[in-house]
């Protein structure tokens, strides 16, 4: 006997958040509506909250706006950045999902070379559904996928992988170039379709970006904290690389896999180069000291949660990064805020939470 | 003023030798004549060496069999194995070049997803003569390619990454499994073309299949030693790996850069899973030890050179795995008189050789 198809659940549907930071009316939804209808968003409103935000219809969502996340947190609410996209981390923060998926407005639908259009979502649950394999490289990619396995050589013992905690996809049109780059490079555009998923090996630390996304929220959804970017801050546009940073040391750390490649989204326009140079000259700069401080961080045995880890990770940063710039002072204390909101939010006691969230608007 | 077509040389082919190591007629050759023929080969004749290996019309080569090594390496011959195509490392010892390309005699040209015959050594010297990025991961994989770049948070001071000493090809058709997976999946295909080159990070040891593999002799040949395998030895197939643990930990520690993926070529035979079971099952239970043995294996400063690290690291065969089998003593004895005969062969005074290397067959 089948299952009628109306029954027949998209997978995840009930354990996975969409989390879309924004000031704009949603209409980039529309092209999304097959693939993220059936699922729950989280909409992080950035800028001017008395703004009002159209979610075309037949959407299920809560908005937060900056006078929930203020409410919400009160004065914890310090280390939610504030016209940045890294709001989007409030997202994940009171979603009480096992996993999230977050993207950029400006990102639609890309179709495969076959003509196929690519569901970004099921490519990302699939890859956060199978083990990762940070300990070996796997030449022939994915030895998950169909078709493909681990090759002669491949250690039998390293075959069960790791379990997968990040996936990070890729970019079709615009490529996510820093503003140097833009500048240099204006009309590149990436047209090359990679048809694979790879482990980032453990050890390695890669750029992370934000714009496409998914994570296992309950295993490292603490060290996806976003940072201290845009209103008030000397940075911007490294709120994903800073997630991406600490996020790889910690699953490091805590034998987590993390992946890249697959799916890719169609990134319909760059940002302005001249607006993004501002944001993230101190960032370049900064970055060549910051990279080698997480290339050489060891946590300790005890740091056996994320949040732990994070704790640890904030000390860290104050003490190795505190030196080049007092901003570092500051982001080590957010990233504490930042856990105690996350505690404050979801509990360690199993069951229903005891804080209770309002969003602006539900539907 | 154009340059006549004549007169335009492929690129390297006064640096580079192709290596194949054979027990058979060279038939293979006729259809890589377009790519390969305005290069020199040098031919490892393996098993019985009265036996006429036919090479098609028109190429350049030297043939070498085992009466040839004999003669030639003396006591020292006891390195090259025998009755496996181990023994290819012997033809990168006598060449004089400054690159490798070795490939086995049942890969054939394979073809890319638009139907174009795919050119596997010109992909590869274009891998070889353009940088590596050991360092930190490039999510939109090779920076160097035409339409690709750094993304944004690679740090701009790795952004003139590392000098490529291997280039890792792959296969389409049969992939390169061990006998148990041979066994498991006998019908399985590798049909999936990733139109990617990427570096294997620093500290991330890969399983290096000596098919279709290219090198920087220069900088790493000392490091391509297939070790002890086939006739009188307790494992076979593990040649290339060997090689590639050595020259992953050696390349990682000099600075050095292993890139994977393209080229592919079509690999037209699997060999025979019962054989190779034979041949891998020590391999497979030793590789569990070797594995973390290599993972951790620390140089010291003082190895700047392929010949110095190798030395070191016979040193370290011995000490650390001598104790899981008497075949490890050997093999690391067999590593040092490797390092001896390509000393040998390959004087470091610069200018020619004063070693007069003959072999059987000439054209």
């Amino acid at each position: 006997m089948s299952v009628p198809a109306s029954v027949v659940k998209p997978p995840l549907v009930d354990e996975l958040d969409i989390v879309i930071p924004t000031i704009r009316n949603l209409d980039f939804l529309e092209q999304w509506r097959p693939f993220f209808q059936p699922y729950h968003l989280i909409i992080v409103q950035d800028g001017d909250p008395t703004k009002k935000i159209h979610v075309p219809e037949g959407f299920d969502y809560e908005l937060y706006n900056r006078n929930d996340i203020n409410r919400i947190l009160g004065p914890k609410s310090s280390c939610i950045s504030f016209k940045d996209s890294a709001c989007r981390c409030f997202g994940f923060l009171v979603s009480k999902k096992k996993y999230i998926f977050t993207i950029d407005d400006d990102c639609f639908v890309a179709k495969d070379p076959t003509g196929q259009e690519i569901n970004a979502l099921a490519q990302h649950i699939h890859n956060l559904l199978t083990p990762a394999t940070p300990f070996f490289f796997n030449t022939l990619y994915d030895p998950y996928r169909e078709g493909a396995d681990f090759v002669r050589g491949y250690p039998f013992s390293l075959r069960e992988g790791a379990t997968t905690a990040i996936s990070h996809g890729l970019w079709l049109n615009i490529p996510d170039y820093d503003a140097p780059t833009q500048l240099v490079k204006p009309r590149e555009r990436n047209t090359r379709y990679v048809d694979a998923v790879m482990t980032i090996p453990k050890q390695t630390l890669f750029p992370m970006c934000g714009m496409n996304l998914g994570f296992h929220r309950e295993l490292i959804g603490p060290a996806m904290y976003f940072g201290l970017m845009g209103d008030g801050q000397p940075i911007g546009r490294y709120d994903d690389m800073w997630a991406g940073w600490c996020a790889k040391v910690i699953c490091d750390h805590l034998g987590l896999g993390v992946k890249t490649g697959l799916p890719y989204i169609w990134h319909s326009k760059a940002s302005n180069p001249f607006v993004n140079l501002k944001k993230e000259y101190k960032g370049i700069y900064w970055q060549e000291d910051i990279i080698p401080f997480f290339q050489s961080v060891v946590l300790p045995k005890e740091c056996t949660t994320p949040q732990k880890c994070y704790i640890e990770l904030s000390k860290l940063v104050k003490e190795k990064l505190g030196p080049i710039d007092p901003y570092f002072e500051k982001l080590g204390d957010a990233m504490v805020t930042w856990i105690d909101a996350w505690n404050e939010l979801n509990p360690l006691t199993d069951g229903a939470t005891t804080v209770k969230i309002e969003p602006s608007k539900t539907k």
